[in-house]
């Protein structure tokens, strides 16, 4: 393997295997668990699920991969805070929707060179992109694991009554 | 800027952006209020701030970066849950302990070549990196990166009554 191999593998392990455990968060959950909170006052795990799956959906077009699969999420799950309007999609529609969106993703990011992954996304112009190289699609996506990380901390505290 | 640099300091502004979150929830919280349970039965924060301090002091054996600064903090932030041990440095010392370590590793970081990045961290043997070039430095920092991000989104949790 070259150095620039051996990169794309790492990053993509990091994103495979935080997006594998929030999967395995939602497996442990029926979908009316899925209407819990958090904790007291916080988000539902449902909504936990639709704002990941926006937010990767809004991938697609910002590392140029194609248009989006669900932007009808984004006033639900991005714009609003939860409860304050009706779920768009079911349950079971939702995890659909979260596993598509990932599985594109993935399938993408598989093909990256070392090239790939250093070229602008699409929020940044040409000119910014020259004074500041690192507004590239790898930072977006690991800052995208991250935020997925940081929700699903969050998500498991909904198991409180399931056996590890 | 050449590719190798570019993305040496990706890697770092997502360390950098996930370290400086936690040390804002930090901020907000009075020593007193480090106390508090991030959900009901859930960990106080300050045992998500061992957890993360001595997590992260790990890091400097593994990445061949020097011996450890806080050994001590293991027992009681590792190995055993929260409350099963008392804790064995104040609120005050413990945050003092947290900014070394990461300013500790953060200069290390900086100054990482890719070749730096790709090195094998120090609980794989030669046969095993061998086979496994993608168990390198890369690896551990982007997925305690990942790590301390899910317990951030944990920790702003306590922060119920605190304005944003």
């Amino acid at each position: 393997m070259t150095n620039e191999e051996i990169l794309g593998v790492t990053v993509l392990n990091s994103w495979k295997l935080v997006i594998s455990r929030f999967y395995k968060t939602l497996s442990e959950l029926s979908d009316e668990q899925l209407q819990r909170q958090v904790a007291p006052g916080k988000n539902r795990v449902l909504y936990l699920l639709g704002h990941l799956t926006a937010t990767h959906d809004r991938m697609l077009p910002l590392l140029a991969l194609g248009d989006r699969l669900h932007p009808e999420l984004d006033e639900t799950y991005i714009t609003n805070p939860d409860r304050a309007l009706g779920d768009p999609l079911s349950a079971v529609e939702l995890r659909r929707a979260w596993a598509e969106v990932n599985n594109k993703l993935t399938a993408a990011f598989e093909k990256f060179t070392l090239n790939d992954w250093l070229q602008k996304h699409t929020a940044v112009s040409d000119g910014e992109f020259l004074k500041d190289p690192t507004r590239n699609r790898l930072a977006v996506v690991i800052s995208r694991t991250g935020h997925a990380s940081y929700h699903s901390g969050q998500a498991v505290f909904a198991k409180w009554d399931i056996e590890k």
